[in-house]
């Protein structure tokens, strides 16, 4: 199947538009240094691995058009400047650049677009292996949740795994697999009966609008909720395991995620369900020592006060939800404690959420 | 100021239509059976106590056109059907019909007049009371929140008073000045500043609509925000107190309240921020045992689904949020366990929740 950003037989890099699903698969071309632009900034791409990659293959297409050295300084600051808040973006940015830099003009715009593809490929590697790591974790748990509450039936075929996730960190969010759902997908490859419970994700709606739609195209198991329902949930025995993403992960194995992923881990402590973090090990920040250092983005008013869905003609609009004359605060994200974390799922095993897991992360079979 | 449901000068009952709050505040004359049927069928009240005095209006309103045995009969089941789960309803409309019953018809439409007019204004002392309670319990937390995260800044005024609330408990749920939000009205109407977190509460958004839209008709400073976000401004020393209603106390304690209290209880235990249930004692059902023994009500799929708003020239519309293809559950309600709650408010005094703070509940002071 195909990956989200892939290069067509004429070596075209093509990707989804993400700003129109989940009601419309729309294929998006990127021929230039500019479509790349747009796509980052108008967040047509997003997910920090899916970034980043489309940075990459930005600056290869920008040297393409013109390799000099102020083509190339010129489309790293418009490429970074795309998305300032995105580490991913930076480090890809910088790697391609150092990739080239000392390289002869005629032969940059190769370079480039081969490293662009060693940063796709890199990423799917590390995501089959977290999707592998996951798997095997997650599979020994099906049915634990209604064992563990005395709510479970005497069934014939196997138990079906009950995950819940939050947010999306999913195939859209990377270059294939996800982190977060790479090992769902593995299951469901596998033959493993899979569910997965989709928290919608306010205030954007990562959950209802882009991860049950790329669980739908695959044919995973799902259910959309509420962010409200997942204690609930988890109290009724419903839900084995916790699997979400992470945009950053601090020295002393604190977390921070999408808003309300803390709420998530709070209530799976208070009802036994592990809750497990999928980071590749670029997500983790040593210089953050905690949580606390980690600043929380406040984004846009609007992202609260309107919501865009689509009519039943299919046309789609933006409606105004909150009444005008109310103030709005939306942070993006939420930190949560190591102590909640059963365990961080990388491509280089399976850590402890703590000071000495945490480093050997960085340590342990690394290359 | 006027209550959410009153008689005008000539005697009509009034009330405002909820449907199309927030953006527009119209009233509504409720002169027959029918006009109260409607309302309550159609949510254009809800909440509780809203639904009860509305019912006992119902039963007048018949009564004054019929006064037969056969109509009272017809009457009190049509409206017991409005709203087949709303026990509320069924408490004003037997306690209507036991006043009645024995009268001749002649002093029938009198009488359930009467009575309605005092389930009305027993429901006013009642919040009124939970005000005067909460107010004081609140009134000394001011401030906590940031000293205990060290967050607080030396200013001059008095510190302002944060609090999180979820879902509607306010004076549009009841007769006038709410549960949870009681407090808050006699906070505000004696001049102690006090800001409300308001959680937008999906998926039927009571918060973002009706708290927001109640709070700033009173001129209450309030900020509304996705249900994701209250446990990080927790964690930060944002929130001073929480204060929720409920629908139903157990006998052990244990709160049915609007999906996602549970998971903001578990916040504020994790943060040492004090959690509040104002709860009349009607609703305390001494028949459940536990949480446990509640049935949870599932709603529909729609509701998550699709969203209502406002487009830019201020016309209503719904659209889709969730694509088709994907399962949805909508569970209305969840539990929050009695050793997550600080105490129960309730108009009789303040209580733990447990098994004597509730047998206190139901016995002391009760007249």
């Amino acid at each position: 199947m195909s990956r989200t950003l892939w290069t067509d037989d004429a070596g075209i890099v093509r990707t989804i538009d993400q700003t129109v699903l989940p009601f419309e698969r729309r294929e998006l071309t990127l021929r230039t240094l500019d479509d790349c632009i747009r796509a980052i900034r108008d967040m047509q791409v997003r997910g920090a691995p899916l970034i980043g990659a489309v940075g990459a293959w930005g600056l290869a297409l920008a040297l393409a058009a013109d390799a000099s050295d102020a083509s190339l300084r010129r489309a790293f600051e418009r490429l970074a400047a795309a998305r300032p808040t995105a580490v991913n973006l930076r480090w890809a940015l910088e790697r391609v650049r150092a990739r080239v830099a000392d390289a002869g003009p005629a032969r940059r715009a190769a370079l480039a677009r081969a490293e662009a593809g060693r940063i796709c490929d890199e990423d799917v590697a590390c995501n089959v292996r977290i999707g592998e790591l996951g798997a095997g974790l997650l599979h020994e748990l099906a049915g634990r949740g209604a064992q563990r509450t005395g709510t479970g039936r005497a069934g014939s075929g196997p138990a079906v795994l009950n995950l819940l996730t939050h947010c999306n960190a999913g195939r859209i969010a990377t270059v294939d697999h996800g982190t977060a759902l790479a090992p769902v997908y593995r299951l469901h490859a596998t033959g493993v009966p899979v569910h997965v419970w989709v928290d919608e994700t306010r205030p954007r709606n990562q959950g209802a609008a882009l991860t049950a739609w790329e669980l739908a195209e695959r044919g995973v198991a799902h259910t959309v909720i509420a962010d409200n329902a997942g204690g609930l949930l988890m109290m009724q025995g419903r839900v084995d395991a916790v699997i979400v993403g992470c945009d950053r992960v601090a020295a002393n194995g604190d977390v921070a995620n999408k808003v309300g992923t803390y709420l998530k881990a709070l209530a799976a402590r208070d009802n036994g369900v592990p809750f497990y973090v999928a980071c590749p090990v670029s997500t983790i920040d040593a210089g953050a020592p905690d949580g606390g250092s980690i600043p929380i983005e406040e984004r846009a008013a609007r992202e609260l006060t309107h919501l865009s869905g689509a009519l039943d003609d299919g046309s789609r609009v933006s409606v105004r939800i909150v009444p005008e004359g109310s103030a709005v605060a939306n942070p993006a994200f939420d930190i949560t404690p190591a102590r909640l974390v059963t365990a961080l799922l990388t491509e280089r095993g399976v850590f402890e959420a703590s000071v000495a897991g945490v480093r050997a992360a960085l340590t342990e079979g690394a290359p």
